[in-house]
């Protein structure tokens, strides 16, 4: 699976896309980052971001596109135009049928050095390991956008697997439900003589039933 | 001129045409909402609101985009799918060479209103008599869209009037340096013969007219 990964941002936006094989097995495709002038006017800094990633989109066909989850607790008016970067990469994506993921900051750490607290050095240290590239990735953010891409990669097949055990939860509980509900009928038919009690009951069974996860 | 106004918003996107006149004259051209299912996939919504202001800016041809500036004093996933949605607006327009001016909700307020502070109801009620509606628009969202493209329609020639002022400003700030170097020239060069002292001297005058704003 071919994944595209972008660290968004105006001054630097970070775009990196790695295919995964077999396994945990992963390759670097191509790295780089889109730069747009801090004098420029907003509207024009967010076309030439959007320019690059679409081309990169184009060019690279992946199957899907990780982006860096925005947080606001770093200054307001550096996340406002995260934010928009990483609304247009959306669009970007949704635009030509593509998946959408977000990760947090956290979980591309994780998942790449173990720890939810690595630093930035760490980071490309260890992305630069992992894709076995001859020399570091920079700036930071080209090294983000690809640590993006294998976070997704390493952690989607997980997801999966706890996308096919939620169901298969959701599914045994509606079996429950349907045999609690037969019960309930069979229970208020045998009872139907016996007079409101019983119906309030059954009532009360269904409602409870009703409670439970779907 | 003709003015798109939007309010952004992943739930309720406000968007309204005003079309200014003469001096203070307005009037509403069409006035809506795009709105998204909370439901549905981040990536998806950002593309259904991008379809509907699009269709807007290709139906309506504006001069020019007025968008609300967001600020994240507010809930934090809000502020988030507002200020990418902000993103999308500023892109559609840029695509299309059309000037996007941010106004924050103080000034839409004040400009409509004429305090910074007035709540939404009042803004509602200043909009429809200002823009003489038979009904006020819904909702809110709808009603702050008309908000923002008039006070970008009466804020404007005032920015203009000041941006003009600016120009002058500038203009008399050069001439005042020309003015200066040509002095410093021939004190120069009418005192060549005085040796390093006097050229010392010119040189720091050279030097503290550049830091004149230019």
């Amino acid at each position: 699976m071919r994944v595209l990964g972008v660290d968004p941002g105006l001054t630097r936006c970070g775009i990196g896309v790695v295919d995964g094989g077999r396994g945990r097995s992963v390759s670097c495709v191509a790295v780089g980052v889109a730069r747009t002038p801090a004098d420029a006017e907003l509207s024009a800094r967010l076309l030439g971001v959007a320019d690059v990633v679409e081309e990169w989109m184009d060019t690279h066909e992946p199957e899907v596109v990780a982006v860096e989850r925005v947080f606001s607790q770093h200054n307001v008016r550096t996340v406002m135009g995260t934010a928009q970067v990483s609304g247009i990469v959306a669009l970007a994506a949704a635009r030509r049928g593509l998946p959408v993921a977000f990760h947090t900051p956290s979980e591309v750490k994780a998942a790449i050095s173990g720890s939810g607290r690595a630093d930035k050095r760490q980071v490309t240290t260890m992305i630069t390991k992992i894709l076995g590239l001859a020399e570091a990735p920079k700036p930071a953010d080209a090294a983000d956008a690809l640590a993006l891409a294998v976070c997704h990669l390493w952690r989607a097949p997980m997801a999966g697997r706890l996308a096919a055990a939620e169901a298969r939860a959701a599914e045994l509980a509606r079996h429950h439900r349907e045999r609690l509900r037969a019960a309930q009928r069979s229970a208020a038919n045998g009872s139907a003589s016996k007079g409101p009690a019983a119906k309030g009951s059954a009532g009360k069974g269904s409602a409870q039933t009703g409670g439970l996860p779907s």
